[in-house]
């Protein structure tokens, strides 16, 4: 593929526009690349395994194509695997995996040829060539995508050790997200443990609230700007902390809990730490709507995040008002992020948000990080309201190639905008420039501040 | 902007419908146009109360452009706060308020240029003076707007004397609508006050009925055509009369009472509503799925109607059918029109409406009110069924500058239908000007009919 | 209408790959046309019965357009019906029936003009004098669309006479799907009968287990592959056999049931018929969230399948998945196709559907089955998975003139093709028609199998 060819600028303005962002630096605000990894920095040694190690998009996709788990996860080669994904991207116009992929091979390896099951062995010799003469690591990998920030996604009792290393040996800062999924789901047995794990002596509510902020300070030790959650539900109505404080202390109790009672601890939790990342200066991500770990066949064989994960119906928009409300009662909003996983929803979502001061609507995530996706939450979030103060893009992804997804959503952006100038909509007087590089750069910049930067 | 351009004429059969209907009058059979302004007739001042005055789109949006509140509703200057709007707009590509904002400019000012931050102030003093020069009042831009009809927005309470007065003095019919919001919400304790303002007698649910009966025929002699009802839920199932006769008695008596009860009553008065349209003739409209006032905040500090209502969800299909088909079993529906707020439920309440006759999908809407959402209920209509029966373009709208949203449909519709015609989905021999004309005018026409017309 | 103009081809590449699928042979795996008529094979006698004698979509479209009943299924000439309906068609641009009209005149009966007010009489005098000249009977019907195998749509208490007598007399095979709405609906008083049916004996949920065995080999000896069920919702949970023998014996014993009973017996049953389908090596399908007859008045005056039905709402996913975790614990799910009727329900139905092997999503159906609807069909399975594994088109029809849609998809699945190709996002080197021939043809003839193919 030839990433200077047009390829998904649609009219004129969008090629030119395309010129203007296409060299913006990159800030990767929500990713979940591993420190890990980056502190480590092995050069990786094939795009096998650059590509298949733990992509769980990439073996979702292969399963559809009715390719056996033996080349997804198993132990064949990885020539046999590296030829099955070009099957199964063989079968998948229109799937964003397809592009992807192709951008990945164009941007990393100069690759020009369409990666497909005739052209996958002299791709993957020459690949993997490249990446002996070469050696390719993941910290150079950020350095050549032009990578000025990575926010990781880190679960409240992470030690940060790589995060404080990295920050001393490596000139892209690398900072923590505090993502709190571990500290809901009451209802699993694996409750208590969890909660210990950020604070053994944990045993009420208050002792949690305690651990939380010191976590918390810690994690704005090491430049956290941003927290996150995954919302699988709202909770029907803001809660008593009376009630909340009972029911956790029943939970470290071991008890069996309800889902009722989650709710009801949900509807408590979910205030106190946005009340805490305003203290603090946090932006507050939801991730809204997922069902994770759908296939429990596969879960029990492989674990979470290996392709088995989907969109729950429905969210209560007024559950989402309510709590909104009821932060914003509790002394103010912190900066919002709502990230909408079912397209159904988006503009329901889109027009809650914008009933409040702060609250943004975020790229399109997940399953919706496509072509179409991409379009149809920027026309949203033009509908309901500013385009121009939309926060922009991100990778959420786990690879350190994923970068291609800005390129991807530039050019759709370029493309949006362009149609708006050439049918009139915004006319060429209008800043259109301008609205670009916010939302491919400037917006969040100033949302992570200069402190960072 | 020059209004003369085929901006949103995206095709040549769209250019060529055009001009066959963009100068039919107008039929503004559902706004918020204030009766008493319009029989006061005073002239506009300025562009900034022309503007920014009351119209709580433009509020929204420069909030969400991080406009402080001072220049919104406060006591900044009207420099100031227009110098703002422009901002908001300069950010605000895809909005239907850019392109809204730019037609009012055009049509009622001959404005040519855009207004944004830089031609801000020079296209305000030429407003302004204009406005000086030549004083235009509200009764003016309705007739340069070639309007036919219009029916105001009215609580049942409401003494119409300014429609009556209107109609000695006014060549255009300004009719009231029944607007029954004010008879719900009972959980709320201003319930009783409320159902007392149209019968300070009013005790018993046979008492509210005949009260209603009689604000009917008032309403009717009027020139009343059309009522409303913005329905944020509907019931579970239609109530027994014997129970809502107790509710409604609890209720009036101050107890409180339960949305169980709500939904109860509601079941109830829905139907005896909808029965005393149709003896009378009166069309039925239902504004499906708002969410009012749901930043109690902004409420607190501006009251309703300032920017801060969304959409709710989920409305649940089954019981708006239950509720059609219990009405039709009373003696039949009236003429019903259903305006969907949240677009994940157009294509369900479309296929719903279908099921009964007489019952069509209204324009887009509020929040859907935009190119795309027109396109979408067109669209949907077109698909689901007869778009040759779809009942028209209004401005739901408190501003006399709104008319300028008929112009916005009208291209948009001749977009579509020179679409299906150019590609041979609506051969060149079927009749879309026809098509077009009754969208734009001619169905409108007939149901209000000839009485009033 | 001339079925060698591009119609519908809206680009060049559509325009080249649509000449390689025109000609593939039809499999009409799931349509409800008639074994006793293909059997008796009766000449139609004229346009009218062919087109109005049954068809609801036609019906419901002609109410909409305000057409009196008496022209729709009363008693008026068959020459008032048919102008009726062309009236019906002049307002309907964007609604699929209008170019399946055309097309079918086209096709069958080489009619190249538009079937509209003024030309109805001249076309129905044409029409009906070929069909007197050459005779039309169903089996040539069938023949002449290149039609290969038929699966038509059973009651499990059909006993198959016609299909048996088909396949000594008739080229095409025309199979049974095993279509088990009958065994649901236990708040229905006639739900005893309906069990009855199948087996005289019934009155254990053992003795209806054995009965649905027996009658799922008889249709297998029947050369049936495919089941179906209207599902109007989801169990809440899996069931346990024990409170679903319970609740049965009180429905065979003419207990009045409740919601809840059913939802129960639901669970229970609905895992057992997989369970069974599997180890038949069947076809399960799942045709989600109709709302059946939900005119009662219509469907007092003329019964069911009359234009009355529509799309209920909504469908919770997380119930969805767990019934498929639960079929999958039990033995394995069978091949699966999840046919989605509300379109907000498309994206996450795909998604899930995605976590499982071998479960697909279905062709657009009834409400969504127009362009538009096809394409996001399309265009959904391709960004959620793997566009080159869908199952392909169908008719869902009661007319044996439908087979017109074969083409009216392919040439929109061509379209949509062509736009990835030329646009870069599947380049010129990928297997584009390759994918267009599985989906027109190849995957389905692989899922019936060779045994009768």
């Amino acid at each position: 593929m030839n990433l200077n060819r047009p390829m998904l600028l649609e009219n004129q303005t969008a090629e030119k526009l395309y010129q203007k962002v296409r060299q913006l630096p990159i800030l990767d605000y929500h990713c979940h690349l591993s420190p890990k990894e980056l502190l480590e920095n092995q050069p990786f040694e094939s795009l096998c395994s650059l590509w298949l190690s733990r992509d769980h998009y990439k073996w979702r996709l292969m399963r559809m194509a009715g390719i056996s788990e033996r080349c997804i996860t198993g132990n064949a080669s990885p020539e046999e695997k590296l030829k099955c994904y070009a099957e199964a991207l063989a079968g998948a116009p229109g799937n964003p995996l397809f592009l992807w992929s192709q951008m990945e091979l164009a941007k990393y390896f100069e690759t020009q040829e369409t990666f497909l099951p005739e052209t996958c062995d002299r791709i993957r010799e020459q690949t993997d060539r490249l990446l002996k003469e070469h050696p390719l690591t993941p910290q150079e990998l950020l350095l050549r995508s032009k990578v000025e920030y990575v926010a990781t996604t880190d679960s409240p009792d992470s030690n940060l050790k790589e995060h404080f290393l990295l920050q001393k040996t490596f000139s892209i800062p690398v900072t923590p997200t505090f993502r709190t999924d571990s500290l809901f789901g009451m209802t699993d047995p694996t409750f208590p443990l969890r909660i210990r794990k950020i604070g053994a002596h944990i045993r009420t509510l208050e002792e949690l609230e305690g651990a939380i902020e010191s976590k918390l300070d810690f994690f704005v030790s090491a430049g956290c700007r941003f927290t996150d959650l995954g919302v699988e539900d709202f909770p029907d109505g803001p809660a008593e902390k009376k009630e909340a404080k009972t029911i956790f202390l029943q939970a470290m109790n071991g008890q069996n809990m309800t889902a009722r009672d989650e709710n009801c601890y949900r509807g408590y939790l979910y205030r106190f730490l946005a009340k805490k990342y305003r203290e603090r200066n946090l932006v507050m991500q939801w991730h809204i709507g997922p069902k994770r770990n759908a296939n429990p066949e596969l879960f029990d064989r492989l674990g979470p995040d290996c392709g088995g994960d989907c969109i729950d119906t429905p969210i209560k928009i007024h559950s989402v008002l309510s709590l909104l409300a009821a932060i914003q009662n509790d002394g103010g909003l912190p900066k919002t992020i709502l990230y909408c996983l079912d397209p159904a929803l988006l503009v329901p979502l889109a027009a809650a948000g914008a009933s409040f001061c702060g609250v943004s609507i975020g790229a399109a995530w997940w399953f919706s990080d496509h072509k179409h996706g991409i379009r149809q939450v920027l026309q949203t979030v033009a509908e309901q309201g500013q385009l121009a103060a939309f926060p922009g893009m991100l990778t959420d992804s786990r690879s350190f190639l994923s970068y291609v997804r800005h390129d991807y959503f530039r050019r759709i952006l370029c493309t949006l905008l362009g149609e708006w100038v050439e049918s009139g909509e915004f006319p060429s007087g209008a800043p259109t420039e301008k609205v670009a590089r916010k939302l491919c750069y400037e917006n969040m910049k100033n949302i992570i501040g200069g402190n960072i930067l």
